[in-house]
């Protein structure tokens, strides 16, 4: 069949522009034995595709002429494989484009959509991947304790607005980090962090030494770069650290790094978070934090945008940062 | 009395030289009610001291003009507290000078040597400070298994042939990092590493990957900078790395720094270790370590110096990395 996809004509240099993008047709062969086709429902644009499209990610690299990879959720057509029932909705590495076929590698890596989840493409944001990555790290690493001090770094964005909400339901209280007024008022009015630095006006350090006058307890960071120094320099005795992205290094800054006798002072534990390293708790993490959703104490932004041709803006824009929530792409196809 | 003592007349730059510090003669009052009067019969040269001079360690800076401060092992002389007695032996926050007084706020510090420690010096080593820092970061930090890939830089210095010999008692293959062809020498034939880097003389990197071809399970560094670095890149899957010193900037070389991204792709765990925080363990460790001294599955290297005038030097050469064994100096007075 015919179909439509987005293919990376250029590797970025620095942020992504739409010119490293190219939308074309293709053609997709059948499914064969063993094999799934699927329509692509929706996109989720996420920051770690930038750094594979730079060959730095842990997953493999994205280079010029490849279809760009990336999960979506998808609606099973035609299905050659027990595990997939025709009409159900599953996550899926798909890739950018509006049908894909999955085959007994990709497959593994498909995970059934609980129809109940409302809106759907939570189980691309806050059910899903990210929604995953904050638990693994609130319950996993942060071995939190009420009114511990929590600093959160890209509060506003789908990691760290529900790893900062699940420390706020634990009893801690939690100072998000984010870029614009816009992000911030999200994080305190909606999101329910105690407060909220806007590191692109306010001096940082500055901020943090007085939200935070007995130090941070427990930081954890999605973005590197300067924030995590600035963070690193005001860690409380017995801190924890949590590295879960390097969003200030994806579009290519120089490696970020923690100061080792800044570390040393604190008696700080640092630990490095990998999300597919806690697949097995995906299914606890969809009860736990579905519930928290159905009662109202979670809360999820979301930013929508249409059509498969919107997918490159869509995705320059997260990374410049201008994104208000987890960005997805409905392909309306 | 008249006493003998030595000043910082100058905030070392770099490199500490002789000309750092001067030797004189000072006037020490009497012990006065709760006071103790003690003769020094050694003194510890420990790297931290360096640290304290540059104003940037932990415990109170040392200027020009101060008596240069520093641990020894010291008799008691004349007591008006009840818990020194005279004729005994302690390990004393004394300075580096013949005698002192220890008063309210020092005593607390003190502690009594088992006077059956042999030679009585380990009580500033394998059975002192450096012996609690290898002993806390061994049983408390380091979570060792039998098998694990070890790495200890500094490995012939007080802290790291503890602390490796401690992992190769508990079944772990320990490879040591040292500067030249003697030291290594020293920690595989007397320490009983399974391997030593001389990193004067190696690319530590290639060595690194070539003796640890899974990667490290745990790093124990004690030196930071270019060592840190490398341990980093090479570090296995779940690894632990425990910073204890930062030896290499003491002299004044720019922070030692860990790349957030090799750290967050090891899923390591990375924590500080401070001595002060573990005096509590003092006596398990001596009962420990004691008991592996006397069966000879623990050893322990001394380079010894005599008399006060000996001691800017013998801190020196510390500094210069030239020692062969935790450096002490008996005053002979």
């Amino acid at each position: 069949m015919q179909i439509q996809q987005i293919i990376l004509t250029h590797t970025p240099q620095g942020v992504p522009v739409l010119s490293d993008f190219a939308l074309g047709h293709a053609h997709l062969p059948g499914p064969q034995s063993g094999e799934v086709l699927v329509r692509v429902y929706a996109l989720s644009m996420d920051p770690y595709l930038r750094s594979a499209m730079a060959g730095k990610h842990l997953s493999a690299s994205i280079h010029p002429g490849d279809l760009v990879r990336g999960e979506g959720l998808v609606e099973v057509i035609e299905s050659h494989d027990l595990r997939m029932v025709v009409g159900e909705k599953w996550v899926a590495p798909c890739g950018w484009r509006t049908h894909a076929v999955l085959d007994a590698q990709s497959i593994p890596q498909c995970r059934r959509v609980d129809p109940q989840i409302n809106p759907i493409s939570l189980a691309l944001g806050g059910l899903g991947m990210p929604g995953l990555t904050a638990w693994a790290g609130f319950n996993i690493l942060s071995q939190a304790q009420p009114h511990q001090t929590w600093v959160v770094s890209a509060a506003s964005g789908a990691v760290g607005a529900t790893v900062g909400q699940l420390a706020r339901i634990a009893g801690c209280r939690v100072i998000g980090i984010a870029g614009g007024s816009e992000k911030c008022e999200w994080v305190t009015r909606i999101a329910g962090f105690n407060d909220c630095i806007d590191y692109k006006n306010t001096p940082l350090t500055t901020a943090l030494k007085q939200l935070c006058p007995k130090g941070i307890d427990v930081y954890f960071d999605n973005v590197g770069g300067e924030v995590l120094h600035a963070a690193i320099e005001n860690l409380a005795l017995h801190a924890r650290v949590i590295l879960c992205g390097l969003m200030s290094q994806y579009n290519g800054a120089s490696p970020s790094q923690l100061n080792a006798g800044s570390l040393i002072r604190a008696r700080a534990t640092v630990r490095g978070l990998v999300v597919y390293d806690h697949w097995q708790h995906m299914q606890q993490m969809t009860k736990e934090l579905g519930a928290y959703y159905r009662a109202g104490q979670l809360h999820f932004r979301e930013e929508i945008q249409h059509g498969l041709n919107q997918v490159p803006a869509a995705f320059c824009r997260l990374m410049r940062g201008e994104n208000q929530g987890k960005s997805v792409v409905l392909l309306d196809n």
